[in-house]
Order: structure tokens, then sequence, then C-alpha cells
């Protein structure tokens, strides 16, 4: 059996507002082979990443992604690590690459799953999959008063955790900064697990972050989320020195599996946070929760999209029973609930479980794709190199 | 006064082949603001890099990078520094944006050199700049002949380094590498400065890696370059305990200063070598360099295109007289070749020096655009959102 072919399809809302919503579009990828299909999704800039998938070479290690992916055979996982292997290799030096990799591999997965008759954390070795415990994952209000009212309304719907990030958090005072997480503290309940998320914007300046430590630490926040760049070793290292009982957390923008290992081996972090749609899809994500498991850091999924990425996102350390939390987007717009036609919601316990289904378990619904479909085409020399796929 | 315009210019050979040269295609850049313009060059690859100019932004930290250029206050370097952090941080989840900001941060810096009549190397704040010994960069024959055939030719034009690298290195058994490497060493005569370039072949495999370094130890080879990816920093640093009189080099698929400050930190490099049309530009090969010469680590550049790129990547440690080597392409394209009126030869004692103009120092030449352009048209919903920009 052979990949005979992979589909695009970019998603947006009629209306993008500058937040740090990562939900309000969104690239599906569509891989067939034989009678079967798998379905991926891309974090990433929907439009340069599609364009990654056709553009000319440039060079033997700059090649477009789909020379490595076309027409390859297919017919056990081994496959994917060869593919994806080959698409690091042939695309060494296209950045967006990783990007795009990322939806591939997932849809691959989905694919393998589909014709094994076994979930993705199976192929990956797991015995069974471990309930986690989600946290609502939310953006800090414009005051603390909004703040404090979101955190209540997630208490509310029984969440034990939440995570408070973006927004104003940093770009003000320390006070203000302070107060955000003393309302967020207040609203979620003494016993609630309390995470902040700082969204990278000290970039390294370990002085800015040192000074929301006290505050932190004093409203007992057990992470603190990318103070800084993902690259930022030393800064994360310095800080977490610092931090006493509130660990750091990060590695989100991390596009290798190996960026996620340089920051468990030197950046002293207490959670290793990695978007499966960024850091080279399944594949990927799982060589990082295997060196998580054995570095004794805990790994974390990043996900603020869809039920689609969610799955594809927990899978990978769904295995790993000490690793126990779970980000859970609970703030997502229309069009990332809708991708899938079934959802992946918290149980009577308030945990999350994956879809007892071969794959990652998700039905994607068509309409979603006709309602939210941005139609792209790219010409060189007036050629057409790439076309959007209908449906 | 404002930056007014950016233009893309990718330009193209008639026929691109499955090989290691990187001058084969060239993406241009070209700012304007008031009666001036600065180019500059991306390494990269100039479909994908010109999608992320004018994309549809996805949140508001995934912006297309035209938002955070185009309009802003040009008025001194602090201008450049200021458009360069706010790319980062409203494009930080677009991850081609670092290879696009790349050469518009060139641009910049050649612009601001020319409105204010100085070299860019002046600009940073270096008295002068030293003299760089060249090493002639290429790529390894097809058989140990042909590598000795090119390693002769070298001598015979008076290089006292040069570099062999990519073509079958790595691919073939570890017989097959020594003989290459031992005819590279024949050719160039006992005294030539001798550079091996792996890369990334063994991706992160120690093992593999070390299997070579007999043959590059009996040769007195300098450096070995890039016998890893970037980011699989315990790999080299293992690597480095072993490899003896023989320096371990690599750092050009970097893409942000933090990750080559994270190589000379913690992967035992000898050299960092830097592209400055991928790392950032010159503002971020200029940290680099600052950082290599607090670390004792060698900086050098990495460049195998035109000579704009040549200029781009030579300023940002023009004036750091202890870093002495410096790549020198000779083996670019024609296209690579033309894109300038104006040249960087070696002068008569077979040294490299930087124009002796303002800005950049080099002229582009209109007809070589005219020549090789690839015009480049991209539509979302049969809107066009990008165009290629006519002279």
């Amino acid at each position: 059996m052979k990949i005979e072919s992979v589909d695009f399809f970019y998603l947006a809302m009629p209306e993008i507002k500058d937040i740090g919503d990562g939900s309000q579009d969104a690239l599906l990828v569509r891989v067939r082979a034989g009678d079967d299909e798998g379905w991926g999704e891309c974090e990433a800039s929907p439009l340069v990443t599609m364009a990654a998938w056709n553009c000319s070479m440039s060079h033997s290690a700059c090649k477009p992604v789909s020379t490595s992916v076309l027409g390859q055979p297919f017919n056990d996982p081994t496959d994917i690590t060869r593919v994806h292997q080959l698409v690091r290799e042939q695309s060494l030096d296209l950045l967006q690459t990783d990007h795009l990799l990322s939806g591939i591999d997932i849809a691959l997965w989905d694919l393998m799953g589909k014709k094994s008759d076994a979930a993705v954390y199976q192929l990956l070795g797991y015995d069974r999959p471990y309930p986690k415990l989600p946290y609502a994952s939310q953006l800090f209000g414009d005051t603390p008063q909004q703040t404090l009212e979101k955190a209540m309304t997630v208490r509310a719907k029984h969440y034990r955790a939440a995570k408070f990030g973006w927004g104003p958090y940093g770009r003000g005072t320390v006070e203000q900064d302070r107060d955000h997480v003393y309302a967020a503290r207040e609203g979620l309940g003494k016993d609630g697990i309390l995470l902040i998320d700082a969204g990278t914007v000290w970039q390294d300046d370990v002085n800015a972050a040192e000074q929301r430590l006290e505050a932190l630490k004093d409203c007992r926040v057990t992470w603190l989320e990318e103070p800084f760049i993902s690259a930022a070793l030393g800064a994360y290292q310095q800080l977490s020195l610092k931090s006493g009982a509130v660990k750091l957390a990060g590695g989100e923008g991390c596009h290798q599996a190996h960026q996620a290992f340089n920051m468990m081996d030197y950046a002293g972090l207490g959670y290793i946070q990695i978007d499966t749609g960024r850091v080279g899809g399944i594949s990927s994500a799982f060589q990082v929760a295997q060196h998580a498991s054995n570095q004794n850091v805990t790994y974390v999924n990043h996900t603020f999209t869809s039920y689609l990425a969610l799955s594809a996102s927990l899978q990978p350390y769904a295995g790993l029973e000490s690793h126990k939390i779970c980000e859970y987007p609970v703030e997502a717009t229309a069009l990332a609930r809708e991708i899938t036609s079934n959802t992946i919601v918290p149980d009577q316990n308030g945990m999350i479980n994956l879809p007892e289904r071969p794959g990652l378990g998700m039905s994607i619904n068509p309409e979603t794709i006709k309602r939210y479909q941005q139609k792209v085409s790219i010409q060189v020399n007036n050629h057409t190199i790439f076309q959007s796929s209908e449906r």
C-alpha cells in the first residue's frame, strides 16, 4: 500500500481577533491510502504551511515536503518513522516544514490505527490509556475582576484545575500582575490547582520574571508557564533555582524533539508541554514523552484548539500513569469545537478519557469544513503549484 | 521617517539540481524609506518565506510579518532593534518568520548605513574591520578522485584553506569516507587548513560520527562541521569529548540567537557558524558574535550564495580580530554571482576585506533580477494577498 493523496483544508472564523486564542483558524490534513483516510491538524499559520507542501526545490536539503510523502509505501508503523525522517532530511532548511510535518504525521498515525483497528496509543506500545485530570485552559481577563469571574465560572463547572494566561499578564506592573494572580486564586478556591501562563512575555529577562515569583508562591501556583522563549535555556535554568515550589513549565514552541530534550536536560523544567501539532506530530511527541519519563519531568499536552488536536496530543503520553494532568480547551471557537462530530468531555469523575476507537477516534464533520474553508491558490510564473482541495 | 515599502524578488536558476548547493535560488528583499533603499537576502525557501509576509493573522502571536514592519518609524539603529523584536513577538508562532525576518533585518541595516553614510560594522560599534582568511567552500566530489582534483584546483588558486562537504560523505562506509578525507588532504597539500562538513548526516548518532574521527585526526582536519542537527546538543557534547584536536563546528541551522547561545554553552563547539540570512539577520548574528567572543568560541560566517549575503554575513564579526577565518563560496551559480554588480574577492594577500562603502557596500544588478525572477501570486478566496514586485 502507498500514500496516495494528502489534502489540506484551511478553516477560519469570519473574524480573527487580536487575542491569544489559537482556535480562530485551523489547518486540517487528510491522508488517503487504499480505502481509508486519516486526519491530522497543524497548529500553524495555515497559508504558510500549505506553501511548504509543493513549493519548488531550492537544493537537496530544501525540498517541498510532498517529495518525501506522496507515493511512499505505507504498511506498518515503521513506514511512518521512515517518512518522518525523510521529510526532516530532505526539507531540513525549509523552516516551516516541522509545522507541516506535524499535521501529516498525525494523519498518518490516525490512518495506521484505522487500518490496524487499533488506537494510536496501542500502536505506540502502551497497554492502556490512563484518565487525565483536565485543567481548564483560558485567557486572563482584561481586569482582575474579569479574571475572578472567569475563575469562579470554571470552579462552578467543577474543574479541579485551571490555567490563566496571556492577555495583560506581564505587560503591566508587578502589582497589576499580582492582582490578577490573587483574583484567579480567589475565584478558583483554595483547593484548586492554579497554573499561570506568561506566554514568553519576558523573552529572556530573568529579573522581570523573578519579580513575579512572590505572588505566585503566595497563591500556591503549581507552575509558571513560558516566562521565556523556548530557546532561552539559561534564563529558565536561573529562574528555576529561585522559583521554589512554583515549578517552571514550557516547551510548546519546540518544533523538534531535540529542542524539548534540551529544555528537560538544561532548563530546570518541572513540566514539559508539547504541542503535537508543532513538534513534528505524534512521532516526535512520543519521543519527548519517553525522555520526560526517563528524566523525571512531567509531560503535559499543549492544546488550545479542536478535539482532533486534543486526541492527537493525548495519545503520546496516554500510557504514562504518573503524568496525570492535561490541558483542556474551554474557550475554543465554534469552528474548533465543530471540526469533529464527536467530542472528548470530562467523565463523571471529571477526568478525560481517550475515545475507545481506532486511530485518533475522531470523526471529521464535513459541514464544518464547508462552512469555514478558505480557498487558497498559489501560482509561480502563472503556473498553479497549489490549490485548496475540494471536499 | 518611516519604512515605506518592502518588496521581494524570488530568483531561480532555470534548472535546480538535487545537490547541496544553496545558491541555485535566492530571495532578495528591498526596503525603502525616503529616497533610499536597502537590500537583504533570506537564505530560505523563497515561496514559503514570501507567504509569511502577508498571510492572514491566526491569533495575536501568529501575525503576518508585514504587520510589524510597514509604516514603522525608521530614524536610527534602535528602530531596527524595535522592529526586530516586534516581529519576533507578533509572529512568534509563525515558524517561517525567522527566515523572513533575516532578509528584512539585513536590508534595514543596509538602508540605515546608507542613510548615515556608515558601513554596517561601524553602526554595530566596531572601529575597523579586520581582513578574514577565506576558506574555499565546496561540495565533495562523487568519488575520492574527484575530491582530489577539486582540492588541487583550490590549492592552485592559492587558497590556504578549504572545506569539503555534503555529497557522499557519511552516506557510505567509514572506509569510503576516509578515502574522501585523505584525498582532500592530499590535494590541498600538507599545509592547507582542511575543514570537513558532514551536513547533519548522522542526525544525533554519536557512534556513527565517532567512527570517522580517526581519519579526521590523521588528516589534521581543523573542524568537523555539523555531524548532527543543531538541536542535538547532547550528541555534540559527547562527541566533543572524543574529538581531540579536531574541533566541532555547527550552528548554520540556528534561526534565533538563543539557539546559537545554547550550542556555545552546552554543545562543546570550537566554532559557531552563523548564517545571517537565517538566524534573524545582522541584529541576531551580532548578538551571537558577542556571545562567542565572551565564551571563547570562534565565530565563523556561513555563506554559500551571493556577495550580498557574504557582506551581510561578515559585518557582524568584522571587528573581532581573533576570529580570523571566513567561509567563501567558490562554486556559486551564475545567478548568485551576478546578484551584485560589484564583488568581494581575495586581495593580494589572499584575504577578504569588506567594501569601504556605506551599508553593506553592494550594488544590486537589476538585469540579474530581470533574468532570473520567478513571479509569485497568492490568492485566498479569489482575493490576491501577495504578488511579486516588478522592478
